[in-house]
C-alpha cells in the first residue's frame, strides 16, 4: 500500500510542483485547498483543477477568518510591490495555520508525510517561508502529537526551500506539471496584473528559465 | 488602552478560570470558542454563556474537519477512562490548531498575548498540554510572525500549567469565576456522566479543594 501524503495545494506554480513531486515519490496524495477568505479566490479554482488532472483527491477547507491587516484578505489595503521588510500581502501566522490543519488530517489518517511549498529565495520574505520557521514547526510536531509520542515520524517536506524559481519550473516541466492551469495574480482579476510580487516572480522564473509561460 | 489578549475558551473550568485571570491582569479579551464537531457540544454554549457573564467579547469559529481517529469527534469510537497512554479522546494536533489560529488572531488585532488553559498535571496525558510542547510554540511564534521579526512579542500564557485541579479551582473561586455555568463531560448529555475522564478529573478538583461543584 502506498505512504500517504498531505499536500498544501493553493493553486499556485510552487505548491503544483510540490505535488508532482510529491507523486513521484509515490505518495498518495491528499490536497488541502484553503479558502480563508483570499482575494484571489481564483487559485482555489485552479487547485481544484490541478488536483483533478494530477489524479489526486482534494477537500476544501473553508477557514471563517476575516483578518483585516494584510492586504490579500482586506480589498481596503494596497497590493504593492514588496520593497523593504514584509509586505502587506503578508498574512498572520498563515502558513503556521495550514501547516496545523495539514497535520491534523495527516496523523488522522494515517499519513506519514506533509507537503508545503514554501521557497525562501524568489520569494517575498514571508517570515512562515524560511528554513528556520521549518525547523521549528518539526520540532514542534515531535511533541504536539501522539505519533511523535510513540516515536513515529510525521516528516514535513519543503523541497522547494532553496530552489530559485528558474529551478522549480525546470524541475515541474520534466514531471509534467500543468503550469498552464496555475494561478499567481495576486489581485485574481481576469488576466494576470504582471505587477504584483507574486506576478513579478513568477514572470522572473519562466525567463530565467528560457520557458514560455503558457498561462 | 488596555492591553488586548486572545483566550481559547472551550467552556469548560480550566479555560473559564485562564479567561478571569486574563481579566484580573487587566487584559481587554476576546475569546475564541471552537466548534470542531465535538461529541460535548454543549460546551459552546456554556462557553459563550461564560463569555458574556465575564463581559468579554466572543467568536466562535467552525472548523470543518471530520476527524475520524477521535472518540470526541467520531462517535463509533468509545469514551473510556484513560488507563495507559494516550486515550482515544485525544484530538489530533487540536491545541496547535487552535493556538495558530489564536495566533494569527493576535497579530492581525494587535493583541500581545495568547491564554491557553492547558494543565500538565490532573490532566489525560494528551502531548500538546504538557511545558515543553509550549515552550516549542513559543518558539515557532518568534519565527513564524511579522511581530516576531520585528523583535516585538506575542506572549502565550499557559498559567494553569502546573497546578493542580484543586488549586485551579481554589483560584477561580477567588477571581469569581462562574463554575455552575461551566461544562466539562465529554458525552455531553443531560447531566454530567460521572466516569469520563473530564469529569474524574473535575470531581477530584472539587473534592481535593473542598468545595461544593455547584452544576
Amino acid at each position: 500500500m502506498a505512504n500517504k501524503a498531505v499536500v498544501l495545494l493553493s493553486g499556485g506554480l510552487d505548491s503544483a510542483t510540490v505535488l508532482y513531486m510529491a507523486r513521484k515519490k509515490r505518495f498518495e496524495c491528499l490536497c488541502l485547498i484553503f479558502d480563508y477568505g483570499q482575494r484571489h479566490r481564483k487559485e482555489i479554482e485552479a487547485a481544484k483543477r490541478i488536483a483533478r488532472v494530477s489524479g489526486s483527491r482534494y477537500r476544501v477547507i473553508k477557514l471563517d477568518l476575516p483578518l483585516s491587516s494584510s492586504s490579500l484578505t482586506n480589498k481596503k489595503i494596497a497590493i504593492r510591490k514588496g520593497k523593504q521588510g514584509i509586505p502587506p500581502t503578508y498574512v498572520p501566522a498563515r502558513n503556521t495555520i495550514f501547516l496545523s490543519i495539514a497535520l491534523s488530517i495527516a496523523e488522522d489518517t494515517n499519513a506519514t508525510a506533509v507537503f508545503i511549498g514554501a521557497n525562501a529565495l524568489d520569494y517575498s520574505g514571508y517570515p512562515d517561508c524560511r528554513p528556520e520557521y521549518y525547523q521549528a514547526f518539526r520540532k514542534l510536531v515531535r511533541l504536539a502529537t501522539k505519533t511523535g509520542r510513540e516515536g513515529k515520524e510525521i516528516k514535513i517536506y519543503t523541497p522547494l526551500i532553496n530552489l530559485t524559481k528558474a529551478r522549480i519550473i525546470r524541475t515541474g516541466i520534466k514531471l509534467g506539471v500543468p503550469y498552464e492551469l496555475t494561478w499567481s495574480c495576486y489581485r485574481g482579476g481576469k488576466k494576470p496584473c504582471g505587477s504584483c510580487d507574486s506576478c513579478y516572480y513568477r514572470q522572473k522564473g519562466f525567463q530565467e528559465a528560457g520557458i514560455k509561460d503558457l498561462l
